[in-house]
């Protein structure tokens, strides 16, 4: 896999999500990108990739793209879609990066799925100074649970790197901006990072309603394609 | 992917477009290719193209053909049908071509999910002279949006090239002859073409029918194709 | 792809015909195999060809069977089943076939989808006499339309080879023997085969009855081979 | 494809039967091995075989198992599953232990599809007196059908061995005991076996439910096993 | 597939359980695991492997974990997920890791469909005192049967090792922990390991309603992961 850096800073703090249960990920890195002002300053790119760009206040944004908020020096790694069969891959990267910037800790964001009613978040580390650090601000460490995808990825490879685990409890399959707002909250505590939450909280069901309408509209274009496969030269 | 090429034209403008939403693409290169009297000079070709030729006013047409507007100096790539898991590679090929040619930019085209009910023509560009050009046509700058396919994979490299995405929203799943006939309206203002367009926008509506029919068509001879497989030899 | 010849003819036509639409080549393939009492000279092969072998008159058949009419210096090839997947391949495969053994043409054969609700035979060729010769029988130029498959490889190398396609129009998915009947009728003509057509247009309706039923318990043993998988060794 | 053999006998006949229609080849087979109390001399294997074995009479049975009766000299491979994929290369594996072991002759035995409402019993043979001597025992000669799987990849080699096609035909998709019940009476008759064919006709219907059970908890076990994917740690 | 391991017991006994029929395996191989308090001493890694980690007791697990019950000398492998593909792979990898730590025994657990109402627990073994000791614990041995899976590929290799498979009878699809509670009971024998066998049958009823809630909340997962696949930036 390709790393493409126009900046190098210097021991940053790595913050990755990806497309998981919920959106949690994806969710809370883009609330943080834009809360936090982040640049682009590089990507990550396989020709297994899918082909996709998205076009944000008019800039092109690669499938996986790497942003940095100068000021808090965090790296923030996004992805537009779905990645599966290549989450090792993306893990193995992650790992190169954080040792080519010489990160402090790479933060990675993920649903879980909740055994019963309740809605808390997780953490999980394998450093003793953070653990006492989350449990200040009161998160539960992770005792028991399945994790999928490119965090399973990391937290397998957790020897290497400083690593800390966000996990917020899911119930739903539908986008969840309430939980992806919270763990937003708990960055923001963790990090000392000074964003404004409560409009996060209140444009929570204003976002949810705007996904729901691009996700039937993606679906719909999806369809489409699979139906179409021929010309009409005519 | 080869690149056949018999006649190299020197710094042309390259328009592309692949099927992709509202097969929009497909048919503004299509209506070009007819209306500027277009002749092929070459195709691009890979073995995992699907084995597909059009006959088109007695011409075998290639699945990915290369057609040149002598007069208007405009380099026109066409595709038969869809190219599902050949976008990246199709894209670095138009870039090859782009530089091959020494080309003046390369236009792309394709649809884009509208989330409201509007009907607006948007534009991408990485050059300040041709953003200014294309404001003064009255087209919208896109800020935000998701683009698939050629069309991303081009956006991805527009460092190397010198690009113009022209984006039209449609809010349909079937072939939006109406939306084309706007995009083709929009490349005469831009390129000076001087098309008559009229005609094309009356015609909408009896092509859209045509399509139909031959998609439905289309339909059935592959439905047929699954089914089959053995011989009645007896 | 292996091609094995066990008899070399000098300068022949070939004709091909796999299976498509209608499976109108096929059919004409097989009728003018049996019409001309045309031997066996040998085989292509791939190991990606479907393991199925037919047996008529008693003799083993190829998936890919290469056969020769002595008399009239006609070589056919003939496929038991679908070779999704082999188009291009096979298309090379051909051109090798057509190099190898000097041939006069290339025939190929092909259902092609009709926008109406006419049952008209059209022809391509590259070749300037050979276009008088098949307009004199009647048969219109096609001057738009899309071909699939096989016949679509050997369209699009057709500047190394001289080739006539000969394309009838069908409306059905189902097996169509009386167009594949009309297809044999213009080969007569075009060829000077002296075949009495008169059989094969009465046939075809007793035929047409006979493949459904076999491709209807073709479909009952495919069916049955995807719910096999265990042994009841007990 | 590995060929393992612990014994190597001198001149045998071999039988070979794969799952295919009315699973009439493995259930011939099994028989086979159980009447002629046939002991495992060695196996083929190949990595994209199904992982399964099956223990019988307390010993464990290879995917692709060699058995060889003695008395008889006759070897006979058996198949435990489905071999999808893998027909070309079991088939030229088999002409290779043909070759190895200077075999007499090879037996095939397949389903076939009837088009009629007949139970006939046809052979297929390249060899002169093998052909009178399976006419005298009331035997068909094949001369029409399509056969799929291994035993088309057999027939299709049959210039280098010395092959015997036995085909019976059905009319269901389920397993078809009685068939080979039939089939088994054939081989007796053919190679003078003395085997009392007398209880596996009347064993017919008994055994068709035992495997009609056997299928059953399999397609069960199968869809358990799509279903589940993840571990209930906890 | 690589093997790593932080400590190499000399002599143990290796037992290994993957997700199979009624996911006995998995269940048994946990409750050993908890119940023997053993701790991990490395994993097996493949690229093919399902992304996915646990989290149990706050430590990371493997998606192939080894652990290691120090006081009875006994290593357990122990897989989260489905392994589907690389079955033939693992087994190569047991038998090596046998190898490595000069294992005594190898034990493979796995279900097996019962072909009548019985509930019996079945034994296979290549060595005869291991026989007697199986036998004298009532056991049966296992006679006639289909096993599927890395266990397959054990039971296939069994020359080169010294193999146990224990076999219990299951008749749903659902998660059997009453049959993995017997296998723990008769491994608890076999080894004379000393567990407290009780709270095991009792927690049987309970453990599975979690199970079911959990594979619920899984398949919810793995549904909404199929239908995302788009970002949603706005």
């Amino acid at each position: 896999m390709e790393i493409v850096l126009r900046k190098k800073p210097k021991n940053p703090i790595i913050i990755e999500g990806f497309p998981g249960l919920g959106l949690i990920a994806t969710i809370s890195t883009e609330f943080l990108i834009k809360h936090l002002n982040a640049k682009s300053i590089g990507y990550m790119w396989s020709k297994d990739l899918m082909p996709i760009a998205a076009v944000h206040d008019s800039k092109i944004i690669q499938p996986l793209e790497i942003f940095y908020a100068e000021k808090e020096n965090i790296v923030i790694v996004h992805a537009l879609s779905d990645v599966r069969g290549l989450e090792w891959e993306i893990s193995q990267s992650l790992v190169k990066l954080y040792e080519m910037l010489k990160a402090k800790e790479i933060i990675t964001i993920e649903g879980i799925l909740s055994k019963s009613e309740t809605d808390n978040i997780y953490f999980y580390t394998n450093n003793a100074s953070k653990k006492k650090k989350l449990e200040s601000i009161s998160l539960f460490p992770l005792k028991e649970g399945i994790i999928m995808g490119v965090t399973a990825g990391l937290l397998l490879k957790d020897k290497r790197i400083g690593m800390v685990g966000i996990f917020a409890e899911t119930h739903t399959s539908l986008p969840d901006s309430k939980s992806a707002a919270r763990i937003v909250e708990v960055l923001d505590n963790y990090l000392g990072l000074k964003i404004d939450v409560k409009p996060l909280l209140d444009a929570a069901a204003q976002f949810e309603q705007k996904l729901k309408a691009v996700l039937e509209q993606s679906k719909k274009a999806k369809e489409f394609k699979k139906g179409k496969g021929i010309d009409y030269l005519g």
